[in-house]
């Protein structure tokens, strides 16, 4: 016969705490709780403390909405090239851009994707800001860096057409194979892209 | 050109605790961290609280090595069955066991395993107080209960001889094919255990 036992009420409550982390099933929780218990008092009042932090000191920039810690937001300065405005999903996109060296214009963060299945649709203020920053930074080209899923073509269509009164050219971000990955692996969906999208070389 | 581009502060150093935790790579703490911004700040105090709580509501019995809230230990009662004692890795062992409610007697908990490689071995004040309970509570039998690794096999072949000079059936785990489970998925190593451990059918 096969009997629940609880473990101890701290432990129990831990496990449901951390279970509301993204891929952390009961199991995980359970493997990360005991780990936690293991750990030296020092580095859990660390942690507990970084988690207290993130809330208290970490604020969005009101023009862009990335994220800014006691400095001013280094993606609104005077040296970005202002004439090219980058859109993305959350504030964590931004520094996969950065990352590439591509790209020193600015950012635009929307908050979130719209979703048709849940009804959702990013905030509207977010929305309002973009048309305004666009017109008052003076913004040549819009790029809509989202991803290439249901939700991130439902969101770009939506972005598009509110800013359907705006004259500029709003392009996305391309379609096409990933560098280093065989042909083998690719969708049909992917390829077809890949050949519409194609560039004649040199 | 790829650059590098930390995350402000708060978030790196989120990140750097949360890599801590067992099986939590670079990316799984910054997939955690990100998801831990989007939190209510109650459910952040909520967490962190319990992560504060663990070290100073837990305890361990003195006895046998449970995990204690605040009750009395209720794996030392006066209504388990003394005669048998089963030695455990960690305490959350313990709970693996009674959860087969196949055990009714008492347990021990050793703290770690003898790692021959780490050059590790078991508390010695443990063993020293495993010897005593034996003595003290008339144990008739002890069963080692650990991992069937190389660990497990040293932890239990090292109490084994610790035990030497004490006059009981020492017992292991058998060794077999796991329930539900397929002859093409087992390792040779288990069938020949499975094999000499046979039983004649009743």
């Amino acid at each position: 016969m096969m009997t629940f036992m609880e473990y101890p009420q701290p432990i129990e409550h831990l496990i449901e705490q951390l279970r509301k982390l993204p891929s952390i099933g009961y199991k995980s929780a359970e493997r990360l709780a005991f780990s936690l218990i293991d750990w030296e008092g020092k580095e859990l009042n660390d942690l507990s403390e970084a988690l207290n932090n993130i809330k208290r000191s970490l604020h969005f920039c009101e023009e862009c909405g990335a994220m800014l810690h006691q400095e001013n937001c280094r993606f609104c300065t005077e040296s970005r090239d202002s004439s090219c405005l980058c859109v993305v999903a959350g504030a964590k996109d931004i520094y996969l851009f950065e990352q590439t060296g591509e790209f020193k214009g600015l950012y635009h963060v929307l908050g979130s994707l719209l979703s048709p299945l849940a009804q959702k649709t990013p905030p509207q203020e977010r929305i309002d800001s973009l048309k305004e920053r666009i017109e008052k930074r003076e913004v040549k080209e819009v790029i809509l860096a989202m991803d290439a899923t249901l939700e991130g073509d439902a969101t770009a269509l939506y972005i598009k057409k509110e800013l359907a009164l705006i004259d500029l050219p709003i392009s996305r971000l391309a379609l096409g194979i990933p560098m280093g990955s065989s042909l083998d692996y690719i969708d049909g969906g992917t390829l077809a892209r890949a050949f519409s999208g194609r560039r004649v070389l040199g």
